[in-house]
């Protein structure tokens, strides 16, 4: 497997983490979102991925983009050490907390809609400070509501699930914002957790060969 | 089962349809979201839902948020129609794709969004509909690259999938919106079959009560 990836971001960081749980090995191929305009942005990458995102993870022939896909196909091919469990409302709620970083907040923070407000609409960094702290303080009320059952050292039942490979991410990047997530204890708790097991730390932003 | 849905919120259409495609009934509580302030931000709707966002879903004890996990969900109970296929690079491209809509070009043209430009940022109506047609094109190019094998009836092989909940409704705001969409002969192409067929129509923000 390949996993073409950029350290900063975060859905490839829920793969890293998806990878190293199941005990997976991909070759990382850097792209690097802000070098020469945009590595993402070349057409050989476009190749890869329409959509000039990273991740993209190609296995065998097939190539695949979407980090939440990614990680449901790598647990349905590979299933050893499931990041889902077998009961459906509990799979449903895993997945609806997942989508609730991924869908509702992430997308709002990312890369290319700050790059558009800055140049397009002209905001200035207190601004975007604004709005990035608005979707993630908005988002972490709601994911904390979700985590009453959580026994604060992963999101749902006993060990790391495909909720807890989104909430790290999300949570890492709020914190290299300086958001205040006081207000969160499960969340902290749950990150505080996650960050000290070794698969977690290996796929951390700084923990990757272009940090350096 | 009980549907939180409001007749115009996308995410609710995608349910919508998948409820039609697997037969299932609901019943649909509408939660407007303009009328009073927005009903969405209401103490009780924050109990079923904390995200303040439709659609929910109830199924006997169980409160579910978040379409896509909603539909997982039903097709994972009620296998009957099933709207992911067995093969798992299948399910893997059908995911991705729907996440592409449903992370990449959704999240940043909903209301909430689009109230905050507004409000905060004091963008103009043309920099709204600058912005809206911005992510639209971008992801709907993304998205016609993945129909290359597309029928031109439905995304993916023969019958109606997940892929098709999202892209739908996504298309109707589209062309709300009046984005030229003549560049995705393929999206074009499925839009204009699902359109023929009771189980999307019923589906339909104009099919809905509070449309009257």
């Amino acid at each position: 497997m390949k996993l073409y990836t950029y350290f900063r971001s975060s859905a490839a960081y829920r793969v890293r983490i998806a990878l190293n749980l199941k005990g997976l090995e991909a070759e990382q191929i850097p792209v690097h979102l802000l070098n020469n305009g945009g590595e993402q942005h070349s057409e050989a990458y476009r190749q890869i991925n329409a959509s000039a995102l990273v991740p993209a993870l190609t296995d065998e022939h097939f190539t695949l983009t979407q980090s939440l896909g990614m990680i449901e196909y790598l647990d349905e091919k590979y299933p050893n050490t499931a990041l889902l469990p077998q009961d459906i409302e509990q799979r449903a709620l895993i997945r609806a907390f997942s989508l609730s970083i991924a869908c509702d907040i992430h997308p709002l923070n990312n890369l290319r809609v700050l790059q558009y407000l800055k140049t397009v609409f002209n905001i200035s960094d207190e601004q975007k400070s604004a709005w990035y702290a608005h979707w993630v303080k908005t988002g972490f009320a709601a994911l904390e509501a979700q985590l009453i059952h959580s026994n604060g050292q992963f999101c749902f039942g006993q060990q790391a699930t495909l909720a807890d490979c989104c909430l790290i991410p999300q949570v890492y990047n709020a914190k290299r914002f300086n958001i205040d997530l006081s207000a969160y204890p499960k969340i902290e708790a749950i990150y505080a957790h996650c960050s000290t097991l070794k698969t977690f730390q290996q796929a951390a932003p700084e923990a990757q060969p272009e940090a350096a």
